[in-house]
């Protein structure tokens, strides 16, 4: 059960367009007419036809005229989209020159078994050429889902938010530091990295430790090692080997026990997710779980060491602020400085932040 | 006069869900019904109310509940969030977990001042955070429009297509042979180009003489030396440099008379426009310009000179063939490669050609 929304508006110089002349069209497709009573609010036709087509016809008070087709996606979608041509034909011929603007959106599709529609951080509607659901598996911690897209490969996808697909590696380049950082010999802590991109490429800098802790849920390591190979090659297919481990718990436990250990890492590269959206930091537990990681991670840094990790969407100004504020109020003081990248799937450019104990 | 299209769709396992239980939410608000005859596709009915507010909830036949919500932008958008809230939690309660996927779109602003909607070159339906248009003009040959986002700088934008913005110093990269070149002292002739970027890229790696052919409209540089200036800098305020001229003229009678004179360029960059969507060569005016600049550039190449240029998006594998079918006919063989690029502001991968003389 697909469903299609066409969409055609015209934004017009004329405020009240003679649109009787249209409606011959829509008598034409054997549609019936329901008119509205808006209040006021201009003039509202429905038209419903065979094959469930639904069209919405809009003449708005202040210049704009809106048509919304519905139909299924089984429908003869061709002829629909003439109807639409032949209205819009029409109205250039009533409103003689009159229109500012035509535009025609490409078609929403509703309700797909492959649904394309997952908007970026900072909440603009985007289509991905999804084709495929490749893996979707509910663990106890949340959705994971890996999509295939033509462009970028396998993308994988937790509750909702694009994480990394295979084409991205821009991503594990800018959280790894963008080639200027030496790893041989080095003691590293990765706190997430599930898709394994990041330690895939860090063993191949012959560092003498990797420590990866994978927040709890081994779902999405089952997920990516089969199905984002191009990402982590075959680093997730063994818990260990000779210059790495992973652990999958609880990285909180786990960093507290190394700071009262006196632990301490040359790089720390904290993936466990962005910074949260939300611009209420005192309330929300998202912030302070962030703030707790980011202190304990600070702690176990050695005071040549660098952290580094994901922001944002770059227009979210507001939330990255925030974020820095955090950064000033840390047990031990840091700098910091930041880097926008742009990661293939991602739709959107994206901030990256090092910071380093003063 | 701006209106917003808020969306939410219900998956379910039912086909027959007991949707009368919401019909008291909408009549708490005042919005008042008209149920339609689909003649067998399933229930729709249309509600309206005040301030203009339009609702259209259907009840697909094989488990979808599509809900519709028009309004005004200065309308209460919080208030119909909140609608769109409590028609969900109701549905949750009604179907009892029979629901597979609940989605929400972010809403589609229709009629804006500032239009947010371009969709890529493979026909998807992206929203890029544009918040001014600074440029926009009619030429006698196209629509020329640049317009401000807050993460990719100025883009221009030529007859409704993305074609760059300030962020995109890859694509001049790409277009360039990605740094693999050297330039220094060498005959380069650019066609199109018109925003400056490969211009002033190339003038800093001293080659003897640029030659940069913007096909006919001299708007495009107006538009871009004011508001493109991190792309062209002040490559463009003048026509001619110590080692460039920028000629502002139809490129084929002019490429023809450098064939006849037997001129000869080192690297040949044709920036005019990506190959055609249109998958029917032989009738298209579009192919028949490409094939007829394409075949007078590798005339006046160089035998160990390289010909540059950007193909189309990465999914277009079809429009892409024929574009590697074109470059077998011409009059002197040629061999090629591709690259695939993410040029940020692009929102799609994108492909470009390097072609030298067999």
């Amino acid at each position: 059960m697909t469903h299609c929304n066409l969409k055609s508006d015209f934004n017009l110089i004329t405020p009240h367009p003679p649109i009787a002349g249209l409606l011959s069209i829509f008598h034409e497709q054997e549609l019936t007419e329901t008119v509205h009573d808006t209040n006021g609010h201009g003039y509202l036709a429905t038209f419903v036809g065979k094959h469930g087509r639904l069209v919405i016809l809009r003449v708005h008070s202040r210049g704009l005229v809106t048509i919304d087709l519905q139909c299924y996606e089984e429908d003869n979608i061709a002829q629909l989209d003439n109807l639409l041509n032949a209205l819009e034909k029409k109205l250039k011929v009533l409103l003689n020159g009159n229109i500012t603007r035509i535009k025609k959106l490409p078609a929403l599709v509703r309700g797909a078994k492959v649904d394309r529609y997952w908007p970026t951080a900072d909440g603009r509607i985007v289509e991905y050429d999804i084709d495929q659901v490749v893996y979707d598996e509910d663990s106890d911690y949340q959705n994971i889902k890996i999509l295939h897209s033509r462009q970028y490969g396998n993308i994988l996808v937790l509750d909702g938010d694009v994480n990394l697909a295979e084409s991205d590696f821009a991503y594990t380049q800018a959280i790894t530091g963008n080639g200027r950082e030496s790893y041989a010999g080095k003691e590293v802590l990765i706190l997430g990295g599930g898709d394994g991109g990041i330690l895939a490429e860090l063993v191949k800098k012959k560092p003498k430790m990797i420590t990866m802790i994978v927040h709890i849920d081994q779902k999405v390591i089952d997920g990516c090692k089969r199905h984002m190979r191009k990402t982590c090659g075959d680093i997730l297919d063994n818990l260990k080997g000779d210059c790495y481990q992973i652990l999958i718990e609880d990285c909180v436990p786990l960093l507290k026990k190394y700071v009262r250990e006196g632990r301490m890492f040359d790089y720390v590269i904290n993936d466990l997710t962005a910074i949260p959206i939300s611009t209420a930091p005192e309330e929300d537990s998202m912030w302070e779980f962030l703030r707790l990681i980011l202190d304990l991670s600070i702690q176990v840094l050695h005071p040549r060491g660098k952290y580094f990790t994901q922001g944002n969407s770059a227009t979210l100004t507001e939330a990255l602020s925030l974020y820095e504020e955090q950064l000033g109020k840390l047990s031990c003081p840091v700098d910091f400085r930041k880097e926008v990248v742009c990661v293939p799937s991602y739709l959107e450019q994206w901030v990256f932040y090092t910071a380093w104990k003063k």
